[in-house]
């Protein structure tokens, strides 16, 4: 019999439905190899040339020749900060309620045109995290924005329109609907229990051990209980930390290093999926205190498209068992 | 500048922007044709021979030699009912909590193997909806069901694994959580404001007409104003109707005509895109008065994948102008 599986943090259900599930060999289609864009053609080869020099932060490479990484700003934003504000102002259109699209788009690139983050070295890979919590704690200053998302889209099936690596931070005026409930559902579950309910889970993870696909000093990746998608990843800091521009490198290194084992295991096991992370953290504003937050990134392989029942209930159907997942993972 | 849009009946954001749109052009991808399945190997074909006879609903051709529509059970549900209760009961795993997969998970099949719903005759159509109606009054005297879902997926990526045009029906012990949103904004604007919100919201939009594809006597196609993906059309009862089940004939008749005009026009204009859609309505239990809120069906062509952005906030981007969409649909 399926289950109804309820997360601790947001109270999202799923629904696990592993009879539902078609032979697991479905789930490797054999894709095609990704084409890439010729060099010569790539917008982010010559950053001056393409009209995106400077950048909004660049770190250079050691002999200070070339960049390693750079934030841009998006040529095409889905937000764009044109003005001062404590508080974007509400407009009414006949029943409508709106507000003007305030916030920044940027866009990371790491300088190879063909490894992406699982491919860098490790060195290059805490590089790019390193500079995208340098970008957090200049989005910070700005009163105007709230939340800061950063997310990675791999492959044309998850959204991504350039082939070179890159990933976005998207900052907005507004904690945005997910990140709300789990920033209230770890609230309610620290006020009732003095403790975190992200540690409690990691906590139960470690010990249990069955759903845990690597761990290091610092960090662990889990397939989580309650996976809304088949074969999803999320990696937490073993240590209680809400922020995550503000974790020690030694931590950063250690969650990058968890990082690229799992996609480079997810790349060989399941064919090189086109797949989406992001990076859930406490809010750029720091009024409210987040201590109970605990940050985290969440790794989604498209490999099963949402259908009429997710769109019109909000709730996931996965059928494949996480437990299978975490155990398929470590031992590829 | 983009927009956010809030929805006046779920609070749910959607960002609108469309300087990121590209060219119109992009969002018509030249599809192949779907690859039938043979008539020969299609299991809907022979309903004693795959072992689904007898159905759980029948629908008898004029002459009653052949069926025209049945409603028979998944084989491989995501949801199945083994016993009688009140309210599954809910177990605890570490930190988790979970309860039985309990409900029934049905298919709907009209009976040609080639042409969907907008292809059928207006009658034929008519006669599948009316079979949607009976079985949501069969599923009320379960005690056990809250709520019943009914969707259809159209292609691979929208999610349908079989080629011959069906629906399914989801009965659920709770009330999802996207439909909870609707359920409590639409209840709050009811009390507030003692009008139904979809009902103000039709006023508007039949007023203005910008966003209007489709009237007839009793039901109208809208392009929403908070259009969530590109290309978005939601169908309402022009009567202030709380039960889609409790329908009357002419009144289901208006909505399944404007319901085929509608997606035969997104086939023709958008090249058969992949597609989903559901009916919302109000819960089974009787037990609350659902009257403040307003019936309808969502239709989300597969345009373009959803990304990290919608992944890990719950806003999507829409890069399409909702009065755009609603004049192209009008002119094809």
């Amino acid at each position: 019999m399926s289950e109804f599986r309820e997360d601790p943090v947001s109270g999202d259900l799923v629904i696990v439905a592993l009879e539902r599930a078609k032979r697991p060999i479905d789930f490797f289609p054999k894709r095609k190899s990704r084409i890439p864009t010729p060099k010569s053609q790539c917008l982010f080869e010559d950053l001056s040339e393409s009209g995106n020099w400077p950048p909004l932060v660049v770190q250079f490479d050691k002999g200070g020749r070339d960049w390693r990484v750079v934030v841009i700003p998006n040529k095409y934003p889905a937000l764009t900060h044109t003005h001062d504000c404590p508080r974007p102002p509400i407009f009414r259109r006949g029943p409508y309620k709106l507000s003007e699209g305030i916030g920044h788009h940027d866009v990371l690139i790491t300088r190879s045109h063909d490894k992406n983050i699982a491919h860098l070295t490790l060195e290059d890979g805490v590089c790019a995290f390193e500079v995208i919590q340098k970008r957090y704690n200049m989005l910070i200053a700005d009163k105007c924005l709230v939340y800061a998302l950063t997310f990675m889209n791999w492959g044309e099936n998850a959204g991504a329109s350039l082939y070179h690596p890159h990933f976005q931070i998207l900052s907005l005026p507004i904690i945005p609907p997910d990140v709300r409930h789990s920033l209230e559902g770890s609230y309610n579950y620290f006020r009732k229990n003095r403790r975190c309910v992200h540690c409690e889970m990691i906590k139960y993870e470690l010990k249990s051990g069955s759903r845990v696909i690597f761990k290091n000093k610092h960090a662990v990746a889990v397939a989580p209980f309650v996976s809304r998608k088949p074969f999803e990843v999320r990696i937490y800091s073993r240590e209680h930390r809400s922020y995550f521009e503000k974790l020690p490198k030694a931590e950063l290194k250690a969650v990058v290093e968890i990082l690229q084992k799992t996609l480079l295991k997810i790349e060989k096991r399941l064919n090189d999926p086109d797949l989406n992370f992001f990076i859930h953290t406490s809010p750029l504003k720091r009024q409210k205190n987040y201590r109970h937050y605990h940050w985290h990134i969440e790794i989604l392989p498209k490999i099963m498209p949402g259908a009429g029942f997710e769109l019109g209930t909000g709730v996931d159907i996965n059928v494949v068992d996480p437990d299978k997942v975490a155990a398929m993972l470590r031992n590829v």
